[in-house]
């Protein structure tokens, strides 16, 4: 493998899989580089949100916009710059705020594979 | 382990081992954590570099600034909002420019453990 650099709009956004919301997903780097790691871009739109359980370990980096993320009864607000780890096993909610959010997300392992 | 969140006032800064330039780390997830990846953000001075053998998969993610990452003779340009992926055995330059730069960072494994 060789060191790669991505912009946004390198990201073949795709719906994310399991919801109908507007928040979509674009994998830069998956399971077929011979990578780790999965790494990617989300969009969400504004006031739009989606709750599940995290079939992999999911580091999100918001790099626009403002997030809040919810588990345990507790509420994280993440805006830009923030860094929000999701464990593996964790129940979480994401909403976007009244802007949406970009983030930057990087998975261990493979989020695709993992989720079948 | 517990979703977390993460802002730049939370790191602990100290200069990045094997290196006399004006570039710090700060952990903020590492291998105490139980956690199969390190997450944290690192900070630039202006135009500061580092050349290493990478002994992870890193992914960096520019918050601040640009970055230029340089490997097998190519040159990436990475601003606010790139990713670069930084496999594990490729030999990197990373040179900061003028006004140097804010990334955060996602390794697998553990950065620290892997340096020894």
């Amino acid at each position: 493998m060789h060191v790669r650099g991505f912009t946004v709009g390198d990201g073949n956004f795709v719906r994310s899989p399991g919801q109908d919301a507007d928040i979509f997903v674009a994998n830069l780097v998956d399971h077929a580089d011979g990578a780790p790691v999965s790494i990617g871009y989300g969009r969400y739109g504004p006031d739009q949100s989606l709750t599940e359980t995290m079939a992999v370990d999911d580091v999100m980096i918001v790099l626009e916009g403002a997030l809040t993320v919810t588990a345990d009864g507790r509420a994280i607000e993440a805006r830009s710059g923030a860094i929000v780890h999701m464990p593996k096993g964790q129940r979480v909610t994401i909403r976007a705020g009244s802007e949406g959010a970009l983030t930057a997300f990087v998975t261990y392992p493979h989020w695709e594979v993992a989720r079948g």
